[in-house]
């Protein structure tokens, strides 16, 4: 279970909202990017970036010189992956609504150094993006593994919040004559475009 | 054009960064929802909200009684919608990249309380989910305008960041036998799915 605190107690619409693990864990493995929010001298801030779970942790990348890097390192962090799964079409404006999973997570981000280690969690993000693809590539590079800041943030206080079903209309416009129902939504993939340096015939490893 | 501001300055990958309102104005009214970050007694927090655009302003939504709705209004917010166009696979995994657009905006937002004008812009709000339903549902009632709590945030501060296209693969690696390319990613509309109290025949209002 996620730890429940004052910050992810629901303070509305509390069926909402789950502190399961296996559930946070699914969120985040079928998540592509993230939004981490942070606090500057000028305000609140949030970034789309990627992320990739390992275990109890949540890791992400970038540039040593990057500003969400400087920003997150030891400092607090606040991390959404939200999943849109539907719109929800009732008999009124006011009941509708949309279907999703998400998950919002607090604490602290902490810079990985240690190359093995590093090298073994970047393995780990290009296995989530296509599994199997990994071993056809050219070979990391010891620059690239030190070129790239690694950042940690252990899974521990946060919550998944997911709406999933039917329109909730009320008493009274049940029989309101216009279509009611769930349009789903899917993040999916299209058909590869390969670059202009594949040569013709060669197999693409769909993820 | 939107402000730059020291805090929207790019630090890396410049060539990323526009500014153009009429490219933040696309990403905005395409994106299903966006994440809203805003400072607690706690620290950062970010939330997955809807959100949808009237002219300059940026709208969101909720009860009356929500942490979010609560720590938004009047206060500094950033706001982030991102879209996820594809997955770029390089020859190597340090090139492996996503593309993507997306928008951060910086400013305070202001509740709406006059009556008409929250009546207006929520109607902007069915006509974005499903253009051309609004005439056919029950119609809006006034304690559901009241019930609503309608926050607004000019677009002013922010920028707009995006990768398109195939990989950069660097010299060297361009004749590593594996393929490369791009995997379009979006997010779209399955069939929907009627609830229990749509009569048989009746059509739906694709989105």
């Amino acid at each position: 279970m996620l730890s429940q605190t004052p910050r992810t107690a629901p303070k509305t619409k509390s069926d909402r909202v789950s502190f399961d693990r296996d559930e946070a864990y699914a969120i985040l493995d079928e998540g592509k990017i993230c939004h981490v929010a942070f606090t500057t001298e000028a305000g609140p801030m949030v970034m789309p970036t990627i992320h990739w779970r390992v275990g109890d942790r949540l890791y992400f990348h970038g540039s040593h010189g990057s500003r969400m890097g400087k920003a997150m390192a030891g400092g607090d962090i606040c991390v959404s992956v939200t999943l849109v799964d539907g719109l929800v079409m009732a008999r009124s404006a006011f009941h509708h609504s949309m279907n999703f999973r998400s998950i919002v997570l607090m604490g602290q981000a902490e810079e990985v150094t240690d190359f093995d280690e590093k090298s073994r969690i970047f393995d780990a993000l290009m296995d989530k993006l296509v599994p199997g693809r990994r071993e056809y590539l050219r070979p990391m590079k010891d620059k690239e593994v030190n070129a790239t800041k690694l950042l940690a943030l252990t899974i521990a206080e946060g919550s998944v919040k997911s709406r999933q079903g039917p329109p909730g209309d009320v008493e009274g416009d049940e029989s309101w004559p216009v279509w009611a129902g769930v349009l789903p939504y899917a993040l999916t993939a299209g058909e590869p475009i390969a670059d202009d340096l594949v040569p013709p015939g060669m197999v693409t490893a769909k993820p």
